[in-house]
């Protein structure tokens, strides 16, 4: 069935009837021209993300409850990326009216899994026909903070860390591409569980090794700050690239950063994958957005429990090879409109 | 020069620099992982609406200064509709690479004329590629009260009023597509003063007729609820329609209405418009949309300073005409995917 034989209406009531909260702060959800929310004693949080056809995914290659998965998840990763907690979601959504509602059920039931996966409301939103035959979603994230982690506050001689391995995310696009259409995961509850194919989707690529890469481009899981927080001094989540989201937390803070190539944390399928496609695995880690990583600075001297992979300095942007030999970084990641 | 030429992070500097804003409740604007606010001790507003190129708008007919502002406007009058203020915005941009500079520039100047007129702040948002040729807008809009004004509120023997006269935005609307192009307005801070043009624009209906009617349509400036709010029992913004949104409010109360069409209020420029188009002003009062004028409802006895137009009864929906005859309505408005 087509969501226009159902109509904007019982579209909303849909929603309505699937995303019923009872939270206490909550003193109205959806259904009204606004909710109403009763404030917390901490600092709010907000941002919000957009996930446009054929820009941020294709949906021959993600299933749409992978998708309201993902859309969570990128807006879940900002409010860490602040040393904060995520709240309430208001939601948009365009669709071409030919959308069928099967569609629309399993995209809600990927936003609702990630809801509950990180303990977060959805509050509100609106719908839309769309003109073009093209679904464009967007999502903003309103949290809750004490004390905010910025990108401006990283000092000279702090270290630089990440939360995990880098390149995943953007090896396992390729594979994706190269599999060349959807891959399913069985998800239940918070916890994400995988389907073994029949067969080996790529020859020479077993499951096991494949199954981590597609996982953390499909269903990326945020990393939480807690535990990374309390000595960080700047913060900021990878979702466009390492380089880029180093640059823009430099930018802010106003120094400069020697990153150590040896020393940023790639994982084993990351390697092998990348060696099967004559690619560096380095080059996936730099360059490769929607790690979904943070990536923060602290003292030196304090147990932190993250990958050390750099020192912060005054100008200059360096990556240093194992021999010591440095060369220039530029911010190279994804950018719209270039 | 076109967006691809100056690229993502030119956009965004841009974007930051024209939207500079020092209120003392924003701890952090535009520029991190995510805006950070102090809350204040009022309720909180949530709410968010999207306007869709070839949906929502047409670019032969409405400039980009006057979209931003609609944009703008459109959330306030949500926001209004609960019987509040607005405080902050986060906005969603997604663009076609040939999009000009030129464009976004004037798009932001209408935004941000709005957001001064409503004493607004943006504080983030989110800027991406359009893989159509499509331009898509969205925005979030924070605000706060006291004691909101549902939909949910009215009860049986309540007064059904209206703010203002309905039907001339969808009147304009009519009138702009008989026209075919667009219409420029001066626009100076929060005064809109119109420029008359060098000729009529259409034949037998001079400029001071249907000025108005195109101003409402272009350029909407919603209902502050203040004056309205304090004896109000429910309260909702006519956004999509007297019926369909008088529906809306009595499908949340659980009651019915009866609305006498002679009381509802019609501009005398619609009713020479509507003439001279040979169609029925009433028609374009109660299943025209966009004229963000406040629908609430209010206990018999209390002073009003608004249109009465009907009452609150127990469950049938009617139209009452001049001779006392009645005939139920429907929720005939604006309906997406339908």
């Amino acid at each position: 069935m087509k969501i226009s034989q159902i109509g904007e209406l019982a579209l909303l009531e849909k929603i309505r009837h699937r995303f019923r909260t009872k939270q206490r702060n909550i003193l109205l959800g959806i259904g009204d021209d606004a909710a109403v929310v009763k404030p917390s004693s901490n600092k709010l949080l907000f941002t919000t993300d957009m996930m446009v056809e054929g820009v941020h995914f294709d949906l021959s290659l993600i299933s749409p409850s992978q998708l309201g998965f993902k859309l969570v998840s990128v807006n879940v990763s900002d409010i860490y990326a602040m040393g904060g907690s995520p709240l309430y979601m208001l939601l948009n959504l365009s669709a071409p009216k030919s959308t069928t509602v099967r569609f629309i059920d399993d995209l809600l039931q990927g936003i609702r899994e990630a809801l509950r996966h990180y303990s977060c409301s959805l509050i509100g939103g609106d719908i839309s026909a769309s003109s073009h035959n093209m679904i464009s979603l967007s999502a903003t994230l309103i949290g809750t903070v004490r004390k905010p982690l910025l990108r401006s506050g990283a000092d000279i001689g702090d270290r630089i860390y990440v939360t995990g391995n880098l390149g995943d995310s953007s090896c396992g696009l390729a594979v994706l591409k190269r599999i060349g259409r959807q891959v399913s995961f069985l998800q239940s509850g918070s916890s994400v569980r995988v389907r073994r194919p029949a067969s080996n989707l790529l020859p020479k690529l077993p499951w096991k090794v494949i199954e981590p890469l597609l996982r953390r481009h499909l269903l990326p899981e945020p990393r939480a700050p807690k535990g990374y927080a309390p000595h960080a001094t700047a913060m900021i989540d990878i979702s466009d690239g390492l380089l880029i989201d180093l640059s823009r937390l430099c930018d802010e803070s106003n120094v400069g950063a020697k990153v150590y190539l040896d020393k940023i944390p790639l994982s084993p399928e990351l390697k092998k994958t990348a060696r099967h496609f004559r690619k560096s695995p380095i080059s996936f880690a730099l360059r490769g957005g929607e790690d979904y990583e943070l990536l923060f600075t602290a003292p030196q001297g304090k147990k932190v429990n993250a990958r050390y992979i750099g020192d912060i300095v005054r100008s200059e942007r360096t990556l240093v090879n194992r021999s010591g030999g440095e060369k220039p970084f530029l911010a190279e990641g994804y950018q719209h409109f270039s």
